[in-house]
């Protein structure tokens, strides 16, 4: 099945084999060096393909960073840096990302600001960073554990997706992928909600992650850098994140981010139905769904009043209100409500009831 | 005497009384949070005189670092973007830079990249940062002594250039920023190189500050990334930043940018002689005057092996080639010469022969 590249903002998305599509790409440019940005477990999964159909024809340089978000810091972009000026990148180097979110993250941010800037390309490799990180631009790496407090919104050349390499990836980190997923079906596209419902974990209908792309790229380019209508996209996120943060800092295995999104989007419906026209039905119908795929996770009372603070914090918010993006159905959303402290808190124990 | 604003891409150069200029941005334009960032000089020689004038008005938050080109690196950047998290900065409060090219260049740098990117403005406060730094968006640190290693292209909201700060630099950094102006003319206005032969250094004419900005405008705007034609202002710099970083390692009492600057333009008059169109009686009227603002500085000999090396690790030469701006004549240049090693060396010697 051939599907259509996306439009973005000056660069498209492709989607198919990855070292055909390289190859094409690269046979139009004229790159003096080329690197490779890969980590522990994408050097051993995704980049041993692409070597082999590009060996030879296309040399390249290879930098590899540990996996996981702890990696995702300016001492380790520090490294990405000084690697590019030791392999000798110039002003026409290219740097290829192939890996999850933490790659194409750091990397794009260290190409963005490498001698004021080199052209990128990002592969995603992981369901998330297929369907969220591939398209709007954002690049950031984490300072202090505190997430993307620095990047810049910069294009890559152009995002190869390719659903296979999802081959190797843990269930787990589809399931937590397919959250961006459902979460743009509630926000903008009925039908597409209904429509993951038969997704099928162990082989993604690559359809469902093209739609998810279209969905996130039509947003972002209306609204470049988040000053309104992108907002959509912290649907489930202002209650999620906290949650995660939460999580993160007390639990031994910590939730996932799609997994505490999942939580957010139970709780952010609640309010949705409270709040904004979601009806009952509705709200019966997300919560039904996202506790047929999601594992249950009681959220603990006694981290209320950090997950309070920390949505305080949150950079979404200004002025100290904390801002949400509500349903008014499935399929239709509104920026910019503001809710109490109480209603937050009772939305997360509506999640808790849900789940004993 | 009003001096009309300089229209660049998107913002505006604006010039007279800091105090004054800056309510005026400020009262049409709503920041959550205003910061300062400051060196040990600008604390104590710019930063009083416009507290005073904004006291009780505008509250804002001061971050002051050391002066000196050795603290424009990532550490100090990273301690910038922790202050502005820690004193509450979000994506709509504003820096404000003010101080010579290190803190325009790096408190721009961090400002671009905080939060993927929070409003700054300029206020240059050397001569040098009012007529090169001010304008063409360039942001950077250096990192691992590597100077600009990292940076971005990114436009301030308003330059601010107010000459009266010009009062408290020591005369060495006059000097040492007029070699720009001396290039300005040099590459594209030869009725402004004869003008500004008439400077008074304890008191420079406004007027020379805004030509030399309008100029170097021109040729930013005409290519933001460095492509081709903004190329020109490399003049001088190909041979003279060789020389700056040898002396910066080599001397107790190392040469200034500029002071290297006016060595490296009368090394590539010499070029411009040989290989492109400038004439004799040019070339001598030329060093002439260089000669006559500069002290004299004897290049070693045994310094020409590193300073080659150099020209070839620097940023701007592509494949190993070293590049050249030349003049065909005083007021007119062409980008993208290439000369030899011996040609180059010759050149220093050249300068070196005329200081005996
Ligand atoms: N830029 C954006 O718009 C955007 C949007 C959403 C999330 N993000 C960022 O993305 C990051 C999370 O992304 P992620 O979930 O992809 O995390 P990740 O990059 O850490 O990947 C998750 C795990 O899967 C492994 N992996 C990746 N591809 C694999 C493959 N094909 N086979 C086997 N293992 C594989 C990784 O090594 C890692 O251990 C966060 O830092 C988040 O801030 C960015
Ligand atoms: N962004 C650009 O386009 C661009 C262009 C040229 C140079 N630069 C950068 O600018 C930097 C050099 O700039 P610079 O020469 O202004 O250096 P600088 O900022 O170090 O200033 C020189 C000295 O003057 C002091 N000073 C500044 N203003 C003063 C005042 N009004 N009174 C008294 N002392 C004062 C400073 O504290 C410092 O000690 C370099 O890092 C260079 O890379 C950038
Ligand atoms: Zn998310
Ligand atoms: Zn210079």
């Amino acid at each position: 099945m051939n599907l259509q590249a996306i439009q973005s903002s000056g660069y498209e998305v492709v989607f198919g084999d990855a070292s055909e599509l390289l190859i094409d790409f690269l046979q139009k440019r004229n790159y003096s060096k080329i690197f490779f940005l890969v980590d522990t477990n994408t050097s051993e999964h995704c980049y041993p393909g692409i070597a082999l159909n590009i060996a030879g024809d296309i040399p390249h340089d290879i930098i590899e960073i540990d996996n996981g978000e702890e990696n995702k810091n300016i001492d380790i972009c520090i490294g990405i840096w000084k690697m590019l000026l030791d392999f000798g990148a110039d002003r026409k180097s290219l740097v290829i990302n192939l890996g999850g979110g933490v790659v194409t993250d750091m990397g794009s941010f260290a190409a963005a600001t490498y001698k004021r800037g080199i052209d990128f390309l990002q592969i995603p490799t992981t369901l998330l960073s297929q369907v969220d990180a591939s398209v709007g631009g954002k690049t950031g790496i984490d300072v202090d554990a505190v997430k993307n407090m620095v990047g810049t919104f910069t294009n890559p050349q152009t995002v190869i997706i390719d659903p296979s390499f999802l081959l190797t990836l843990p269930k787990r980190e589809i399931i937590s992928g397919f959250a961006e997923i459902i979460k743009h079906g509630l926000i903008v596209d009925k039908e597409y909600f209904n429509a993951i419902k038969f997704i099928i974990f162990d082989d993604i209908d690559p359809l469902i992650i093209h739609r998810s792309v279209a969905i996130k790229n039509e947003v972002v380019t209306a609204d470049p850098h988040e000053k309104n209508i992108r907002k959509k996209l912290n649907y489930g996120h202002t209650i999620g994140h906290a949650i995660e943060s939460y999580s993160l800092q007390h639990d031994k295995n910590p939730l996932l981010h799609g997994e505490a999104i999942a939580i957010g989007m139970i709780a952010e419906s609640y309010l949705s139905h409270k709040f904004a026209d979601l009806q009952q039905e509705e709200l019966n119908e997300i919560c039904d769904f996202i506790l047929s795929v999601y594992p249950s996770y009681k959220v603990d009372e006694n981290s209320f009043d950090d997950l309070l603070a920390f949505m305080k914090n949150d950079k979404k918010n200004e002025d100290d209100k904390i801002n949400f993006t509500l349903l008014n159905s499935i399929g239709t959303s509104t920026i910019n409500y503001y809710c109490s402290e109480e209603e937050i808190l009772e939305s997360i124990k509506f999640y808790n009831n849900l789940i004993k």
